[in-house]
């Protein structure tokens, strides 16, 4: 609908029509964005069902013919909040990635960039929808499926790198941390507001890690402080949006 | 409603107003325990938002009229398939803890009777609804605080009979039971539809039971078959209903 150069002809925002193609493009665009963030906000605070259209266009401040332009439902707005946190999620893997470190220390930074985003609406709000069925169709088993190849590639390097401990499968380790992860985000949620996660991630990584790794790794590795020292600040608790 | 003694005045089921009071009561539990079978069959197959009244009108033979007496929404059909769930789940912790056995035992158990339990569509369907925030205000934090008490218990009974190893602790272990059996049944159902839910959970026990049980017990447990053993049928599959 925003299509680069393909100006909305129709969008009701307030002066829409005002100004050359290009102008109206990014008018066009920005409302799109308050749309997306205030429903974030709302998506992360309440379920599916629970979520109100209402409530969006007041956070957004954008008129109801404005959101209706850019979404023909409260389904369609879901599954843009989806595909904002895809990106998220692909671009936090990078930034774990480009930090260096083995591959078992890639992986819980790659935890530990999660528990960043989640300061941010976007992440919150599309694992919540994902986990009450609304990743869509064109998304098949998202985000699980995501996070099974990344943390099999993982597991799968550092098996070959000597980092696990003889007799331990990357496969299952793999399925357990996405299990253990996706599991350890509906609990909390379920049980605390998501003010227990944190600790939560802290002391699954340790029991599996402690578990799995190698022993000479995990030696090293709790000399720098383990999982906790990964954490670091989200174990003192503060991001967290009340529910 | 359908109070012991209280006959509904206005229950629309074909040939309600007809025979005394304690046929209609009959007829009208009956009528009730229609719709929440095929409830639990629509809640099972489809999110909250994809269920369809329409679709349990049909499965379960009943009148709209008789629905609407019953039910005044599909929100408190919803709430009474989890009143339904919570009743399975205490019955069979129950159920496994007579089977006798030490604490891990019996924790293990728990995790096969819940297999079991799968079999039918209330479990599926109440998992599913907890996980979309539907457990309702009456309910807080179900099925988690449930099970983060049933399995902080059995884990405490194991560390006082030294069942676990020097050095773990039985509440991360509980709680990472909890997160891992929760995440199983949530990535299952996005990846395979949960066919593959009872290999997760035998590879997840295995991974956590051999982390942290005593290596006395554990090689005991092994001899005995392990994981394996206590899940059975259900890693060759079968009861799994498409999704």
């Amino acid at each position: 609908m925003s299509e680069p150069g393909d100006a909305p002809p129709s969008d009701p925002s307030p002066g829409a029509r005002v100004g050359g193609p290009q102008q109206r493009q990014a008018r066009a665009l920005a409302t799109r964005s308050a749309i997306l963030a205030a429903a974030a906000e709302e998506f992360a605070a309440a379920s599916y069902h629970e979520a109100s259209l209402s409530r969006i266009l007041e956070r957004s401040k954008v008129t109801k013919g404005a959101l209706y332009f850019h979404f023909v439902s409260k389904e369609s707005i879901a599954s843009a909040i989806v595909d904002e946190m895809e990106e998220l999620c692909r671009d936090l893997v990078v930034r774990a990635r480009s930090k260096g470190g083995d591959p078992l220390r890639v992986a819980a930074q790659v935890a530990r960039e999660v528990q960043d985003a989640l300061a941010g609406p976007v992440l919150r709000a599309g694992q919540r929808l994902c986990s009450e069925g609304f990743a869509g169709p064109q998304r098949p088993g998202w985000p699980f499926t995501f996070w099974q190849e990344v943390f099999g590639g993982l597991f799968a390097d550092a098996q070959r790198a000597g980092l696990l401990a003889p007799g331990v499968d990357h496969v299952p380790l793999a399925r357990a941390i996405v299990d253990i992860s996706a599991g350890a985000f509906v609990t909390s949620l379920g049980v605390s507001g998501l003010r227990d996660l944190a600790m939560r991630v802290c002391q699954n990584w340790e029991l599996l890690l402690g578990a799995t790794a190698d022993p000479d790794w995990l030696r090293d590795w709790r000399a720098g402080g383990g999982m906790g020292a990964v954490l670091g600040p989200h174990l003192t608790g503060g991001w967290v949006v009340e529910a």
